[in-house]
């Protein structure tokens, strides 16, 4: 039974839980849960960062945790989480100053040098105006104005305001988002500003919501993007709305009804009116952003790609097609897009990471059906788009699947055999992209699978643990590895890796891999003047650096330089929505991006080819 | 008999016909058809811009016409209008130079003084815009932002723009409103730029069609303003509107449709196509501008009187509530109001008047139940507002109406008798405000009534001619005039000007005086300072000089210096459209204009019982 028992880890304060192998780091179990420590020396136990408190479970410490900490605080449990593994079941307490998550509030934080600090575009001033006489009759907005300044205001909320002032004989609360009156409200309702930032992924939608004032997180939530009943990617998507614009609108419905679930969930949740919500950011792929302005993503699924907007758009949270249930006169931030691949997510990405103020030369891979890369030299940023095709999801490959419940996402080899870790406790039945990743990268070790990507029979490899050379069955020719029997599976079936799962992998690897040697020569770089290579996004933030290495995915750079940055989107989402700065940032950063297209560059089909190959080592 | 015979006067090329008595000026009969002859020599005959040519009829030329006209001329029936009476029926031709109503396009004929031209905010640029190449994929907004510069675009023409640009190869006409893309049309369409200027009266509603292009007008329509429904004035409206939240809806409701009524007819009698419509702007008291915006203008009923805004509005002509029938991305300018009782209608006026760039001291008068009063004096204007009540319309006169068919309009006395001239070659059945100013000056002259306003007894003018002495009918102690016998009359009963007609026209006649006095006074002022008194609006103009100096509504002035202006609200509603300058100017105007809140000065009551008096002469 190739199933290793698996330990239940709970997560404090966030209540968080996943099950895992044994011998699994807390850093690696935080990331599952959706946590991300922060690792700056890239998991040497060096920078004492990632510190986290076991409150029960057995975590020996190791030889770098005793460095960092008194006897007084390992006894209290304090541990280094990169360099902790566990072997029981634990609860886990995860401060807030551990987790690299809080990019937006970390650059805020440690603003000083940026000159950085929160201020949102939304600014509520409590106001006492002088009630209207025979000697000074202006006009209700002149009074306003004479305040706060120019205003524009909408028709809807001027039919609103003598109504609104009146209530309380002039006194009340002024809401202003660069220069537009949002709201008037009866007393100081200066303490409540929320707004929410949207990380509108293909797949995922994560709402966050934020304290307008103090920039402090509230709460966030998560929930499938219901767009994909028409389809599970971008050029799916793309196809519906090419059909009809029926389908338009209905994708454009479906997400923003998501949204709205999200937002009432959030509110009710934290005990915060949807009217104090007063601003809400998007940043997404270009698809997913065009689909929620219901705009028609068409051109984008066919040369040259060119979509309907690229700057930022400003628009109201209630306007043709959006009705986001939030303050009825909020505004709404869309990510300026840099190209038709490389969209407003990425922005976002650049911006959480702070890519946009750092001297050093780095690399910032979101991995996915569409590979998103970008890549800063000198203070210059270009970015490229790879298509890697959908096997890093699960697609295409013959017993893959998306990382949910029953999918192995994780494969180790223990020495003698291999070990798996299914998500949700349960009889796997079928396996993820990073399980994929894992098993090609063990298998190239173990020599079972050679560099041109070729599964290997048993007799070439004398030297074979006998449990591997089990697993190894051929049949019409080819080696298929044996993942599961049927026995064990939740399908009733037994669960292979075939060999042409390991060439869906080389072109989806090769795709990536070629799009960052193309950008780094096109700038006489090689992957070792790389500073730090970033993974961003829902899948690179699971990936085991050290596989996605040997299988050639990311160039082979010391560990310590290759970090997850966790959601960056969603990070990059929230800092534009409490700082104008950076806001202001998001659009020069998509201005001044070069967008290199890997499909025209003469090398690119030789570098496809090459990248394909599995590194020797 | 008392009613004189009538002439029917046709005139060219609008096709506008009216009855009016013998000896009529052709000045004064086209006045009545609601067309302003230039008069800047005040109707002495001596400065020539009133000339029109007689194309059928015997109209007789004064010596002033031998001056202007050579014998030719002459011969053609060439004749100046404010010279010439009318004997019998007639056509004549009205020469577009010779109208003053075109204030606008005067101010922008002679606009040179003034760097004054068309430029209409709309601009429409037909553009060939590069399509999308691998090499250029940029997005279709920043390819028309590229040659535009920056526009803002609402959500809803941004999700249309992708077909409107692929429609055509990329190219267009791109429509821009101030930074606001309002369209992008295929083909070349630049020639096809229209908007529609509003005079927005309480009573009635002027449409002016225009073409943006070259700021000609292309057409007039005229409705009345259905909100009288809801009552005759403006403070009828106002507590309609304090009544209900519904009766503002529907009083928003029917301007609208009237305005898309008169939209629809000018779009159809002059071949225009309504998406072609770009821009509206609108000029009418605060009451109305607010209810056409839906806006309460309930705080308009009550001290201090504050107007819900007073700067301009720049709305979209489809905006909460408003539903314009032109293009579905036009603009919509809302005329900015001085105060609660001095509107946009004022501000145009002012603006069409050209007072905004004059050095002489001009008093600007728009006689009704409001009457507004501007004067400018060293480049500064202050304005007020006199409450006249409804006398001019009319209302609370016993026989009172307004000017419309059955009404006796003005009346003359001949040597011997009154004569009378009604509307609509109808039999009397009423009079409106001209004809009781009309009356109680010949009266004056007459000496039937003496300066306290009270009518004598026929005992007390032994010289009077006995057909007036026929008038006097005695009553309850007091002395009615006999207008109209019961055998003449439209309704079978006799029409009489009572002894309490006369105090409500004093009353009426007195608020505007006295306004007119302090706003003097407040400037050491008397009226002999005046360079000239402009009368603008729909009652101004029908009114005779020489009667309103003799009751003491206008200061006693040479006619010379009082001129009719038309309606002047139209033409600073049309200026505004065709003459991005002068709608600037309307905003300064706003601004710097002083109200002068008459019911606030010291002095106001002794004024008003002072100016109720009539004249001495």
């Amino acid at each position: 039974m190739s199933l290793a028992p698996e330990f239940k880890v709970v997560f404090q304060p966030s209540g968080r839980m996943v099950y895992v192998l044994a011998d699994t780091t807390v850093f690696e179990a935080a990331a599952r849960a959706g946590l991300m420590l922060q690792t700056p020396c890239g998991g040497r136990g060096s920078c004492g960062k990632c510190r986290v408190r076991v409150v029960a479970g057995d975590v020996a410490p190791s030889a770098a945790c005793r460095q960092f900490f008194s006897a007084a605080e390992l006894q209290q449990g304090m541990r280094l989480g990169c360099q902790v593994r566990l072997v029981s079941d634990a609860v886990i307490d995860v401060p807030a100053a551990s987790l690299y998550e809080s990019a937006a509030a970390r650059i805020l934080t440690d603003g000083q040098a940026h000159d950085l600090h929160v201020q949102a575009m939304v600014e509520k001033t409590w106001v006492q105006l002088a009630a209207p006489t025979m000697a000074d009759p202006a006009a209700d907005l002149m009074r306003l104005e004479r305040v706060l300044g120019p205003l524009r205001i909408k028709l809807s909320l001027l039919r609103q305001l003598p109504a609104k002032l009146r209530a309380n004989n002039y006194g009340g609360t002024a809401v202003v988002c660069n220069g537009d009156l949002l709201d008037f409200e009866p007393g100081d309702t200066t303490s409540s500003s929320f707004g929410v930032a949207f990380d509108l992924g293909t797949t995922t939608i994560v709402a966050v919501l934020l304290d307008l004032n103090s920039g402090a997180e509230i709460g966030v939530a998560a929930t499938m993007n219901p767009q994909v009943n028409n389809g599970d990617d971008v050029i799916s998507r793309i196809c519906a709305a090419r059909d009809s614009q029926a389908n338009i609108t209905a994708m454009q419905d479906a997400v923003i009804q998501a949204c709205n679930a999200l937002i009432r969930q959030l509110s009710r949740d934290h005990g915060v009116q949807p009217r104090h919500i007063y601003e809400v950011t998007i940043a997404g792929n270009t698809t997913m952003q065009h689909l929620f302005c219901g705009i028609t993503p068409a051109a984008l699924g066919e040369m040259p790609f060119a979509p309907a907007f690229s700057r930022a758009l400003v628009l109201w949270a209630c306007e043709a097609g959006i009705r986001l249930e939030v303050n009825e006169h909020a505004r709404l931030y869309v990510f300026p897009n840099i190209g038709g691949f490389i969209g407003g997510d990425t922005v976002a990405g650049i911006l959480a990471t702070g890519l946009w103020d750092c001297k050093d030369t780095v690399l910032l891979v979101d991995i996915g059906t569409n590979g998103e890369i970008a890549l800063l030299h000198q203070g210059k940023i270009s970015t490229a788009s790879a298509a890697a095709g959908p096997a890093f999801e699960g697609a295409r490959i013959v017993n893959g699947m998306r990382a949910t419940s029953g999918a192995i996402e994780k494969v180790v080899f223990n020495g003698n055999d291999l070990q798996m870790n299914v998500i949700g406790n349960a009889l796997p039945i079928g396996m993820c992209g990073t399980a994929l990743i894992d098993l090609v990268a063990e298998l190239l070790r173990l020599e079972v699978i050679d560099c041109t990507g070729r599964i290997v029979t048993a007799d070439e490899v004398p030297q074979l643990p006998e449990a591997i050379r089990q697993r190894l069955h051929e049949a019409d020719a080819q080696v298929n590895v044996l993942l599961c029997s049927a026995a064990d599976s939740g399908t009733g079936e037994a669960l292979y890796l075939y060999q042409k799962d390991v060439r869906e992998l080389q072109l989806a690897s090769g795709a990536i891999r070629a799009g960052i040697n193309i950008m780094l020569s096109r700038l006489n770089l090689t992957a070792d003047d790389l500073d730090s290579v970033l993974l961003a996004g829902g899948f690179g933030n699971f990936i085991r650096r050290r596989n996605a290495c040997r299988i050639g995915l990311l160039p082979a750079l010391p560990l310590a330089r290759i970090r997850f940055v966790g959601n960056a989107a969603s990070a990059g989402a929230k800092a534009a929505l409490v700082s104008r700065k950076l806001r202001a940032i998001a659009e020069q950063v998509a201005t001044a991006a070069e967008h290199v297209d890997l499909s025209m560059d003469a090398e690119f089909q030789m570098e496809f080819a090459m990248a394909m190959m599995f590194p020797q080592q």
